[in-house]
């Protein structure tokens, strides 16, 4: 047990006091009263679709993982591929993020007529409602992950497994188990959801000419079941999975970094432990930092959010000196200044979002003008937008990742196996300190489909103009923080990835020791060759001349297209049989537009979930087929390719799809404030059909992505021991 | 002189053999009568507007030269970064492709009206016509680029330059003068074609309910222009680059591979040339079969030039190995199946395209069917659609590339210097392969537009319905074509720009060793350790680890999508301008709609020229700068990362753009021919919307992306001394 050093014990009182906390945060919001009768039934029937939902998607989970489980303890105990913690390890990683997904969910439909009905009261008080529930989702993500890390590097220490190394890269494949779950959670979500939006919107909005959320339309309470499914649990599931993916990716480099230095190893192991942990009590602290006051302009509230993140942000930046200083670590001083690049990355990119997709600034306001030339000038226009919007992020994220590393490593260029394994180390670390505050950069996210709910509610349960200015006001604020929390989202995927393509090199080395240790002479040689990062790159032949690697970028690139051509198809379908459904009920139940009748809700909410679950299948099995295909074929310098082809086209594109149809969605805003024309105006109709172009964009494929890129490298690590065994 | 082996003559005589033909069928197209005065008016009116517009690009392109020209010099000539013929090369490249793109469209608007009139008497009549102009442009194309070639060779041998590595490297250099000119005609001409197009759609079609080509639309003389300055002059000019890029790179390579063996060494670099002068005189074969009857259905249409372009590949396939064989090529037989692999790729994308483009197909039929829930799900379908329809081409490519290399090199997996050297020249005649025939290919290509232009004819001078249905029918044929044309144009690029960069490696170490000659002993030092790729890749660690690789691949796949979205962006800005001009013409001029007066044309020329004038410009520059700037930060690592990410993602993004766009095109003539409501329905304002998107998509960005991924290799080869300056 010596590699648990006395400040590790903070890890797990970190995760536990955010997880009490996020109880707090979770019955003190039960306690608040849930409205009129009407506004509970509205929110009865959102919940339910919504458990409805999970329960059928966690079935269909529950398969893949079991068959992924037997795989894994096959390979591992039959053919030694794999060491044997690794099913167990994949299974709790699976499970926790589950866990977070469904708490999450469970108090955001709880939360968002408790929201509204405090917003009758005061715009503050639905501010603190709706954005302290979305606190349980961020502290239950933060918390859960803490924990299951701690547990894990507890057990096998226990254990007796005595390598740092070993213990590790042996933590990392929990986090295929997060990706996994991950996966399904956005696919599925995202689907479910966009189906549910596009079809309530062509028809409702376009077609009837009603307003968003009327209880007329009969995929209304699908479409809020919707923004639960996706942006509650299917944003929680990726950033858990970054969140752990970043920590373990970090600590397996520090192993590997300061394997000739014990004392040091450990530090380097644990430091980013202690940073997330010290993160968690900052981001109490700021949430408790937030709150505003009645009659607050759309600039007062978020800067009332901003004060809550930005100090926390600010908060380990300083913290992060502090806490490498007193770990002793070597080039601590430089190594704080990678944290720091991490999160001026996170908040550049954010901030660049919010330049591309608000239409307070420029560009949107282009699009938005575009509509007096027709629908077509505005996707043309949009779709230019988002393709431009990519610059800033990808060049944000490019310094950041030759600063993380310079500063990692004393500003050393020169590729040699000390300075890439320090530099790598800094990158990893990097992308802990731009999740280290996700407790509260996660809260800021959750509360946008609170607010967004609470506005559904209010609507339909009809409550005064008042109290749907308020609950407006508390969904717009949502709407870019949305934006903002996708660009930090992906930034943080990237990094992350990027930490994961290192550790893929030392699960290889692993699984050669593996074999070699087995008795296998060749994998002795090959052992012999491949001891630090340059001689495997040259024994592998990772050049970018090699065909191999050439042709791996390739796929790479293809795959993020494909990935998110295939869940743009689903959404289309899906919603095409949601708008038949729709139509058909206007036709067949006489009086719905009157509101004599009542639209059949049930129905709706069965095509979204048959869709999404039918739809989701097929995208996520190729995210997991594709690298181990280009493993066995291509061997480890294709799948290097692979995973940097994926990682830069897919990036680029996600943010590209993200900004697109976060500029869409307010450049119908802004027409709906009364310019070119306004509500029911040509412009109107002509920024709608934008908006539904943007829906599956940013909520489907955009985010997709990001789980794609860190997923491809995860299967990548857990198999390679399968394709060790064809070298 | 003794480079010049007597079969060498062979490529002056096809070239010149190729443009005696092209003289010839320009002279018998322009005795066929032009028709009515009308027609004649209406073709004068097009000419006039795109040799105008030409006489406009060409002075801002002369500018670009003679700038870039003075850089070379004093690259070349005050710090001999560069050998004394760069500059020299290089404006010839740029005059060679400027002159191919002006006679192609010369020709071209010549034959829209001669067209139209055959079509009066037959269908045979009109496609003779047609195809024998279009053919006019691929004669022309091959034609001028295997002059230029063998004009170069003969005088860098005459010159006394020993060195073939020196001289095919300096020939390359020609082709940055071609990569130059074709980006600016497919940028510019994109542009324009596409501003044109969707400002007289947006009012012509959607807002005055008035057919397409109708002369009432003021914008439809630009619209007309726009397909001869954008897929005549732009097409020639890119694939003219490509033809030359891949055999000059091929050349090169061969150069390299087997210097240790000059007689071999002479024999692999004019072997590419051979090929390519054969593929001359079977692409006039194939020509002159291309035939059809009277009442030929769409299908017999496509058979008749299926024929004429399968006859002349197979029998380029087969008059390989004699080639190859009576050359006495080391491994001729493998480097036969080079070739053929190369044909067999562009066949496969070919047809990939149209199965994802055309409405014989479900792909696009479902897109077709989307209509009938609104706009919004048939671009969802169709950029769905697209991001799938990546997936073969890609793969394709990547077979390609592996077999070619490996068929190249007698199956060696293992990257030794010997391996690599010999499997990319296998890569590099691949591209020449599938380019060979490309005299018979670019005339099924640039037949499109003129059959376009002869619809438009046909339907301003109210020709009758019979005359119209014949157009239709071989304007119909031009879009399938176009399609497959355009997969081919992408496809060759791809392998082209692999080539190039195995070339950049050949031109870092000319540079370096050119230094060296002038007595820099550090370059001296660098040249000793850079011998062959491995150590090249070594010496300056182009590895995937290496950071600077990664922030090039990432940088790279930016690149692609800034691109894409700035010319995106300009089509919507400019097509605004076009819709504001149309509708005040329609509401100043009185009369317009009842055909009573005359709309003022020649502003809307004005507004399309001075547009694609405008933005051009900067998109341009971008595709020059990026990779200097790359070099000079990243150096070589960045500089090879940068180039294979924006290979790999420019690739596929361009294939999507360029089959979403297909589709939504067909999508719309599906509505159009009767089916879910036909012409004026709802669906058909839909697919309308679609289709409009769709334009700068297919013929503005995607293109363009060909041209992108090719310059960036070129600018970074004609650009490696002043990288290797800083190293």
């Amino acid at each position: 047990m010596n590699n648990i050093l006395p400040v590790f014990w903070l890890v797990p009182i970190a995760s536990i006091v955010a997880l009490g906390m996020a109880w707090f945060f979770f019955s003190s919001m039960k306690k608040e009263d849930e409205g009129t009768p009407r506004m509970r039934e509205i929110a009865m029937h959102v919940r339910k679709g919504a458990m409805a939902y999970l329960k059928q998607q966690y079935k269909v989970v529950t398969i893949v993982f079991i068959v992924l489980a037997i795989i894994f303890a096959i390979m591992a105990y039959g053919f030694q591929m794999q060491n044997p913690w690794v099913p167990f390890a994949f299974l709790t990683g699976g499970l926790f993020s589950g866990l977070a997904g469904f708490f999450g969910m469970k108090t955001a439909t709880y939360a968002s007529a408790r929201t509204a009905n405090a917003a009758r009261k005061s715009l503050d008080s639905g501010l603190r409602v709706a954005f302290r529930s979305g606190a349980v989702m961020g502290l239950t993500v933060v918390g859960l992950g803490l924990l299951d890390i701690a547990i894990w590097y507890v057990v096998l220490n226990a254990a007796g497994v005595s390598s740092l190394v070993t213990i590790t890269t042996t933590m990392l494949t929990f986090g295929m188990g997060a990706s996994t779950q991950a996966l399904f959670a956005r696919v599925g979500g995202g689907i479910y959801t966009k189906a549910a939006d596009v079809g309530a919107d062509i028809v409702g909005k376009v077609e009837a000419d009603i307003p968003e959320d009327d209880p007329r339309n009969p995929a209304t309470i699908a479409d809020n079941v919707g923004d639960n499914v996706g942006d509650v649990a299917g944003m929680g599931a990726d950033l858990y999975e970054s969140y752990c993916g970043s920590i373990l990716s970090t600590a397996a480099l520090g192993a590997t970094a300061f394997a000739a230095f014990p004392e040091m190893q450990i530090k380097s192991v644990i430091a980013p432990m202690i940073i997330a942990a010290v993160g968690i009590f900052l981001s109490l602290f700021g949430i408790f930092l937030v709150r505003t006051k009645e009659g607050a302009t759309m600039k007062e509230l978020l800067r009332s959010l901003g004060i809550g993140t930005n100090v926390s942000a600010a908060l380990i930046a300083v913290a992060s000196f502090a806490i490498l200083y007193l770990l002793q670590i070597d080039n601590w001083m430089g190594i704080s200044f990678s944290v720091i690049t991490g999160l001026l990355a996170g908040v550049i990119i954010g901030q660049a979002t919010e330049y591309y997709t608000s239409h307070s600034y420029k560009p949107t306001q282009k699009i938005s003008e575009a509509s007096t030339t027709g629908p077509a000038t505005v996707i043309i226009k949009g779709v230019g937008t988002g393709m431009i919007s990519t610059m800033v992020p990808v060049v944000t994220i490019s310094v950041a990742i030759m600063l993380s590393y310079l500063c990692a490593n004393g500003f050393q260029l020169d590729v040699t196996a000390e300075n890439l394994s320090k530099g790598l180390y800094g990158v990893g670390i990097a992308a802990v300190g731009m999740l280290s505050t996700l407790g509260i950069t996660l809260a800021t996210d959750a509360y946008g489909p609170i607010a967004d709910n609470a506005g559904g509610n209010a609507e339909m349960s009809e409550l005064g103009p008042e109290v749907r200015k308020r609950t407006d006001a508390l969904d717009a604020l949502g709407n870019t923080t949305a934006a903002t929390g996708k660009g930090f989202a992906i930034g943080s995927a990237a990094l992350t990835a990027l930490a994961l393509l290192a550790s893929y090199i030392e699960e290889i080395k692993e699984a050669v020791s593996r074999l070699a240790n087995a008795g296998d002479s060749h994998m002795a040689e090959v052992l012999s060759k491949i001891g630090d990062i340059p001689s495997f790159m040259d024994y592998f032949q990772v050049n970018l001349m090699n065909p191999k690697v050439i042709v791996g970028v390739f796929i790479g690139a293809m795959a993020a297209f494909l990935f998110s051509g295939i869940t743009m198809g689903a959404v289309g379908r899906a919603a095409e049989d949601m708008v038949q459904e729709v139509r058909r009920q206007f036709r067949e139940i006489k009086g719905i537009l009157e509101g004599k009748a009542t639209p059949d809700y049930g129905r709706c909410v069965e095509i979204s979930t048959r869709s999404a679950q039918r739809e989701m299948i097929f995208p996520s099995l190729l995210a997991i087929v594709i690298p181990i295909v280009v493993g066995l074929l291509l061997g480890v310098a294709g799948v290097l390719g692979l995973l940097v082809g994926g990682l830069a086209a897919g990036f680029t594109l996600a943010i590209f799809m993200s900004n697109s149809g976060g500029a869409w969605d307010n450049a119908k805003k802004m027409v709906e404030e009364g310019n070119f024309g306004g509500k029911g105006s040509e412009c109107h109709k002509a920024t709608i059909v934008g908006d539904t172009v943007g829906d599956p964009f940013k909520d489907t494929s955009g985010p997709s992505l990001n789980i794609l890129i860190k997923l491809m490298s995860m299967v990548s690590i857990v198999m390679a021991g399968l394709t060790v065994a064809f070298i």
